[in-house]
């Protein structure tokens, strides 16, 4: 498919499509128009709305091929990561809700169960789909039920170690369920681990399919041999049967098989459900299919924007917070050479890339493999080198035991760079950077810096990789800076002096503090500011003075209210015997946030200038409250 | 050697050794004697002190040939888990200190490298060698230094997630590095994961080492052949060795070694150095190695207390939660058949040997994977079945990632059984289960219920099982339960009325409270106890009237600072506009909390009886503070 054919296209297959039912009902020559219609539909519609596109439009025929075979209303098809669930959501009766993709109120660029029941689990964070799905498979065993359970893991997902548990407990369950590899060779980054080369083994042997299914029927339908002693079984199985990891591990292992071949596709994966037992299907599609764009810049193509359906042109994004991070970060490894930069699959979204070019030897990429990470970061950190793990606020929660265990306990100096730090957007619920705050205060001897301007985020950094001497976390937004553009390396900055009220705020929520003190100054009611810039150690001297002063505390803050600077400040006062005449805790509640965009969801949770100004005059109104 | 051996022994040899390098300086015929002397010292201490038995027998000989060929002083040697290491640390001049093993101000029973520097890193949670020994390797390669770097990690600790990361990584990282995989065929309970099943395929394979040795020292030594084209090289390694899983994933597999014979081990570790490439070294030990019971039920003496060393016999220990939880799952998963139970490889440990007896089919091992048990838990939660992971606080460190996407998203009913709660004692900084109060407040919609006796647990937990609806936690400590034999479902419950403070507690902390009202009221002091039963979601009702008629807020208990519920009543005070005269908020501080008997310890926080009542009438002083 040209890019040509982009624009304009009849939907003439997939306007009857709204379930896997539909799907069963098509002749097989329907099946490879209806894949030209998702891929179609798929472009121009992220085109429009922005999301995850190369790998939506890998897994296109492989999505078709399990609606042939499986029943998602039924059956329990569990996604990894879901970035690649678009095919099954337009097939399951959500095509016409496309527009709103990863919008406010719209759906998700996820599998969300509260969606549509054929979305059997929630996903956005990688490796957990065999997990998940073993405990499905084992669910329905005790209940005694008959649906079938499948989960799809990409080579990326395969790299973190949930996976493995996942697998090394699924081999040896006897469950019946399929685990369906799809192997793209390519990650969000390239896999740098063992496992890539392993399934790069696998894929150069020639399909060993045909004569498996040969010997399975063979063993199985006759009834003599049927009754072959196992271990007799289990010894010609190991001879007859070219061996790899998953079949060592106990899994029942078919593939590689062309991911882009409906027809085969439907037929393996048949006999894999067949199967009754834990079966490993290793299918092989390329990322971007059918997209000339995308296949050549998979990576590219990864995440976007809007773009243009026939070109691929991205719409330009300014300077971030993770770019400007990615460019400091060379300027002060440039001055010490036991700097070393850690991604874990992330180079791209976390703006390693530019470090990855000046400094090879110094960059090391783990595969999605976040504890790892941080445990290999505290054994260099134990020798003199000085680590910088830059990771999203939302999958760090996958190393915190290490971030006390390994980092924290012998106050080793590893430098966290944690971006996506508060509301992220678009990608909604699983993906929000709302519990740091709490876990990293908790960490034992942890800093905690919160830039709130590039500047900032330039001097902290500098002063985390130079200064600090244990364990280290600066925490920023993803996105760019607002109109704070200031500089301060202070622990608190008086911002804007006022007496009615202290509103107190960290990071680039100091943008809305500001509007909203200009609301508040309109009404005559002056806000003092104070903008943290560190939330661990913190004596909150100034905070505390103030509220000697005013009275009154307002907090402002993109976190979740358990652990949040709030309850801490709170605490604060109280133990400094200050008395407030009137609290209010601004944050986004038990941390369950659904997607939208920044400003939308701030507006929703009183967080905007508007919010916080409301809340204030609500504060300095004592009605009645004040002792 | 025979029980009757065990007293009275003399150490000749082991006497002079205070280093590697004395363990150099023998004769290769010493070595045995050697091995022979450190284990009956090890027995005659374990049995005094307690301690682990069983694995530290079964790595003698191991570790006599590491200090042969490693100087422990300069190379860096990572164990996993760490209560592998008496013979290490007996070696390396702790010889004298044995008498104070895991107790208060005594040498740790894991690794310390505060204690000497010979410890190179931290252990207590398993999986993480192959990381840290990846970073040190990597710290090791930029700052240009020469020392050698290897991780002994066991079989059980291979079931983790974070040992296959690292091993993924290692093997990609080109880092001249040995992993020693101590593979006796049992962890802590038996693996019932991939893992193991690949490992007893590698185990009857007969060595190739010498063939392996041979190979290189042909590929490498022949000048032609060393120019030999990489590619080619490749395809002739795989043609000539037998591959398996760690040889697929790109590191040099060496053995299966017999673990038992010095020599050997000493040779083949000296190969496995000088390879400079990542190795993985396969040696087979047996636990409790040269120790008849201990060989024979090393289950039952993987961790001991005291013990008569001629026969074995073990101190009888009473009822504890643990036991007393494995009992009362019996009784409710015999009314329900959807109730299954989950162990990360510590069914003795949790009390869920009981239900594994009663209902094999509804009892999963997960092997160390406690990540994948929470996400597995989610799955059959998801499809209607009741899971409960039993599991110890700070190993639940490992799945928070999942606690939150998997499990708190989708509000889905999964019962944690967090054991381990609070204090540990003798295990000491890595084991103590003090961040769970904080982060599983974190966890959205996280029901947090604190039975503080026998008669609590059994109907919180079928409060938990029955009625709660999300996801739900009981937290209880190691132990049994104090003078407090109540029952209470309540949020809040006033166990002792009183006027001039409010006392506020959770758990078996009650007794500490109770003993202190006991105190104070010899003096005057009326405190006002009010017990949590839970943690979240608590409006705090009855504490905040309380709060109101006294004034006085003093919390205790064991959990550190941040996120405590001492922070939590802070805030719901002033939130409540409450004006506290005074506040106390008595805790574990930031959570690097020392070995020591719990009472020690309970002492030296000021958390016991005496030191609460010191508090109490510190704050009732109202020294000037008061408003």
């Amino acid at each position: 498919m040209g890019p040509s054919e982009i624009r304009g296209f009849v939907l003439s297959i997939l306007d009857k499509i709204n379930s896997s039912e539909d799907v069963k009902k098509l002749n097989a020559d329907e099946l490879l128009p209806l894949c030209d219609e998702l891929r179609s539909f798929i472009i121009k519609n992220v085109s429009r709305t922005g999301g995850h596109l190369s790998s939506n439009l890998g897994t296109v025929e492989l999505t078709v091929a399990l609606h042939r075979v499986y029943d998602t209303a039924y059956d329990r098809i569990v996604f990894d990561v879901g970035h690649q669930s678009y095919a099954h959501k337009i097939i399951t009766g959500r095509r016409d809700s496309f527009a709103t993709l990863r919008q406010h109120g719209g759906i998700s660029g996820f599998p969300k169960p509260y969606e549509k029941e054929d979305d059997a689990f929630i996903a956005g964070h990688a490796s957990n789909s065999v997990s998940v799905a073993l405990g499905m498979a084992r669910a329905r065993t005790l209940a005694g039920e008959d649906y079938d359970v499948a989960a799809l893991i990409g080579d990326g997902a395969l790299t973190g170690g949930l996976a493995y548990e996942g697998l090394a407990n699924a081999a040896s369950s006897g469950e019946p369920m399929v685990i369906i590899l799809n192997d793209n060779n390519m990650s969000i980054n390239e896999n740098v681990g063992g496992m890539a080369r392993l399934l790069q083994d696998m894929r150069v042997k020639p399909g060993y399919i045909s004569f498996k299914r040969w010997y399975r029927e063979v063993f199985c339908k006759l009834p003599g041999l049927y009754r072959f002693n196992h271990r007799i079984k289990e010894w010609l199985k190991r001879k007859l049967l070219p061996g790899n990891a998953f079949g060592e591990m106990g899994l029942y292992y078919l593939g590689p098989v062309d991911g882009h071949d409906v027809n085969k596709l439907e037929t393996v994966l048949r006999w894999a459900k067949d199967m009754r037992e834990p079966v490993l299907l290793h299918v092989v599609t390329t990322k971007g299919k059918g997209c000339p764009y995308a296949e050549q810049r998979p990576d590219m193509y990864h995440g976007v924007g809007k773009f243009d359906p026939e070109t691929g042109q991205l719409e330009q994004s300014g300077d971030s917070f993770s770019s400007k991070f990615g460019e400091y970060l060379c300027e002060y490894a440039a001055q010490n050479k036991m700097i070393a930069a850690i991604t874990a699959a992330m180079a791209g979204g976390t703006g390693l890339d530019a470090f990855a070019k000046c400094f090879p030897e110094r960059f090391f990429d783990t595969g999605i493999a976040e504890g790892h990470a941080v445990a290999m970061a505290a054994g260099m950190a134990k020798q003199g080198a000085v680590p910088v793990f830059a990771v999203y606020s939302s999958f760090l929660q996958r190393g915190y035991d290490m971030l006390i265990h390994d980092v924290a306990l012998q106050k080793l100096h590893v430098v966290l760079a944690v971006d996506r730090a508060g509301l992220v957007g678009s990608d909604g619920e699983t993906h929000h950077g709302l519990f740091d705050v709490n876990y990293l205060s908790s960490v034992p001897g942890m800093t905690v810096l919160c830039p709130a301007s590039f500047s900032e985020l330039h001097d902290m950094l500098g002063f985390a990789i130079k200064e600090v001497k244990g364990p280290v976390a600066l925490r920023y937004p993803r996105g760019g800076e607002g109109e704070y553009t200031g500089s301060s390396l202070a622990p608190e900055q008086l911002i804007r002096p006022g007496n009615d009220l202290t509103l107190v705020c960290y990071g680039t929520m100091v943008n809305q503090a500001l509007a909203a003190a200009e609301i508040l100054a309109k009404q005559g009611i002056g806000a003092e500011i104070i903008k943290l810039g560190w939330i661990r150690p913190n004596s909150f001297t100034m905070t505390l003075n103030s509220l000697g002063k005013t009275g009154r505390l307002l907090v402002a803050e993109e976190a979740c209210a358990p652990g949040s600077v709030g309850e801490q400040l709170a605490a604060a006062a109280a133990e400094n015997a200050i008395t407030l005449k009137e609290i209010k805790l601004l944050n986004l509640g038990d941390g369950i946030v659904p997607q939208g965009s920044v400003q939308e969801l701030l507006h929703d949770y009183g967080l905007d200038g508007e919010g916080i100004a409301r809340s204030a005059l609500e504060i300095c109104s004592d009605n009645g409250k004040t002792q």
